[in-house]
């Protein structure tokens, strides 16, 4: 699966992307990212990427030309199952829509910064606008991360526990039972007895139990 | 305002950290943001810092030492308002959630990694759990980063222009209206002849009304 990612700060995305589990998927040849730095495709000679707004108004927004340049370059090289824009008003990504988007083969990704992107690139371009959550921050460059980071670790081969994805919160309907590892008595927290019975259907009863007992408390809109 | 963060992947919040307005604010001595390697804080020789499950099933749990050896010496230094451990079976982080929390001073927060963290760290130390979303990612490490993004951006003196985070979706009740910069026309498609009247009010009128009807489509839930 291929991500092709466009945006004005291509370091910032550095790291997250060169370590853990989405180093793993690239070295394995299960994904490739591949980040374009913007003002690349800045035609003035200041490679400036954003302007005034139209009609006043306080933030610069990030005009056409350099996203239609490098989107129009990529649309030539491959087909693209979606074009994304990360957005704060677009759809809240949840764990069915990464599901979904898992099963493509190549997506483009937009990252905006400053005030917003020239509404004319969504309505030209844009197949898809997502949201990570209700909450602002300083560009898209994070939520692009979260969003391959969330599509990555599902694709196959990629964990190394082919079971791990499956259990994960939201793959069911239930939050995850609490866990826990040695050593069994710590300063007096001691570990439940039962995880240390041995007793499998026993210990598997109590984990549904603590599961829906976390989701009822914490989530109960998981369970309408 | 200083935040601590935890993190068995140190490298991997490094990029993010280093641009944007998150270098700007820790330039400007308004944000400190330290990032301590939690192998640092394991005591056997392979510094590791999980463990098998107890009760079986699979995926290794992160556990209780190393974080309570970095947690109890950074409780000596300081005091904390916050431990917020990020977990997808956390409160789901909003803006006014960030709002609130940029009031704070210094805050840890744990990033977690593989099958989850020993329960008892989260009962012992932990004063609020966090997610920033229905959606399963590879680690604590990114949503940490959003988080502080989150925060950091509210810090006074952190944004160039004051009123640019006032203005910003979900600060008010509604979403942001459309933006548009140069040019005018696009290849025929043009910018909305309003924005282009120079009428102050006429076009703070359709402003608010794009808004509406914004929210209306695509998020209605934030009009209830």
């Amino acid at each position: 699966m291929r991500f092709d990612i466009i945006t004005v700060l291509p370091d910032l995305l550095e790291s997250p992307f060169a370590h853990s589990i989405l180093q793993r998927a690239q070295k394995k040849g299960l994904a490739e990212i591949v980040v374009h730095n913007l003002r690349d495709y800045s035609s003035n000679k200041q490679k400036s990427v954003d302007d005034y707004q139209y009609g006043g108004g306080s933030g610069m927004v990030m005009g056409i030309e350099p996203f239609a340049n490098c989107i129009e370059k990529l649309l030539v090289e491959r087909k693209y199952d979606e074009v994304i824009f990360m957005t704060p008003d677009g759809k809240t990504l949840n764990q069915s829509m990464a599901n979904e988007l898992s099963g493509k083969e190549n997506i483009m990704i937009l990252a905006g910064h400053y005030k917003g992107i020239d509404q004319r690139i969504r309505d030209i371009f844009v197949t898809r606008e997502i949201s990570i959550g209700d909450y602002v921050l300083s560009g898209g460059e994070l939520p692009a991360a979260v969003l391959v980071d969330s599509i990555v670790r599902l694709l196959p081969g990629v964990l190394n526990d082919e079971t791990s994805a499956l259990s994960d919160s939201f793959q069911g309907e239930l939050l995850d039972a609490p866990v826990y590892t040695r050593p069994a008595d710590w300063r007096g927290h001691r570990v439940p007895d039962i995880l240390l019975s041995g007793h499998e259907a026993a210990i598997n009863d109590w984990r549904h139990e603590q599961a829906l007992e976390r989701t009822k408390q914490r989530r109960p809109d998981l369970l309408e």
